[in-house]
């Protein structure tokens, strides 16, 4: 149960949203412009950072959400396993290796990302916004992490409604409430 | 010199604000809701969270901003002192104590809320609202802390700055850019 009178039926984040509409406005338009909108990283890659710096805080429903729609971004189940346990040695980019590292670093403190850090993400071809997006992606999951965790809401083990909310997620974004949350309910 | 090529001149997350524009704009609605709008935990006591939060993740430009706002709510800098350096003994209700407990839990990360500590919160007045809305400060501010320092931003160690920052912020909220941050340039 979770520590506050959140409605019953709604996995994870979709619990403390519910309970405060005004406050998950902003948090939807926050994830859906770093997750979502057009940008220079593809949204299967800026997915793989959200599941990572997710799995680093050990935060269930979020590496679970943001990796099966990780997968359906990228048609690929693998590749989301292996960025979690090893991602140096997964088939992604050495960019997106050198954005992991440097999200890795945010996820335990922003003053852990060196400069030696960003001038290796830049060498491999990093621009300043890909930098920028992937420390604030990682920051602000560790703020949907601690969020999800620090209200002690719902978070199913149903493989198949985590697939279900990632085929959402890769397509419609972040800006509404998804109806395959309220289904499982 | 910040990891990023953002505007020169703009201390702590100002910075990262004018770079990125379209992120800014939710991130600074999230902290209006949070710390300025009518809520029944007053303005100073919500300031001294995210003070104490900021404190904790060691994030100078946040700790003192925020302290600053706190200190011109509570028109008191003393209690901004000792909040941060032992909550327990500041003169502070036992319910805001109970709170920032739980901030410190959350901190830590979101697994460390208990609910015995969310039962003593209970105990001593907080609605479910207050513990909801304390959560999610401790949250964003593990975001706001680490987006600050993760993009390396310039952190100017001028008190009269962030006296006038504060002040501003008590007054205006975090809608807007305040022009203090640009004077300062």
């Amino acid at each position: 149960m979770a520590h506050i009178a959140i409605p019953e039926g709604l996995p994870g984040i979709s619990g403390g949203f519910a309970f405060r509409p005004e406050t998950a406005k902003p948090m939807r338009e926050l994830a859906h412009i770093l997750l979502h909108e057009p940008n220079s990283l593809a949204p299967g890659e800026r997915e793989l950072i959200a599941t990572y710096v997710s799995s680093q805080n050990d935060c269930y429903f979020c590496q679970t959400s943001h990796g099966a729609a990780a997968a359906a971004h990228l048609g690929d189940d693998e590749i989301v396993k292996r960025v979690k346990a090893d991602f140096q040695h997964a088939d992604i980019s050495d960019k997106l290796k050198a954005l992991l590292v440097i999200a890795g670093k945010v996820q335990q403190g922003g003053k852990h990302v060196t400069a030696e850090d960003v001038q290796n993400a830049r060498d491999l071809g990093a621009s300043d916004l890909e930098i920028h997006d992937t420390v604030l992606i990682a920051a602000a999951f560790c703020m949907y992490n601690r969020y999800v965790d620090g209200l002690g809401t719902w978070q199913p083990r149903d493989e198949s409604m985590y697939a279900a909310m990632g085929k959402h997620l890769a397509t419609e974004g972040y800006r509404k409430p998804s109806t395959e949350n309220v289904e499982v309910a």
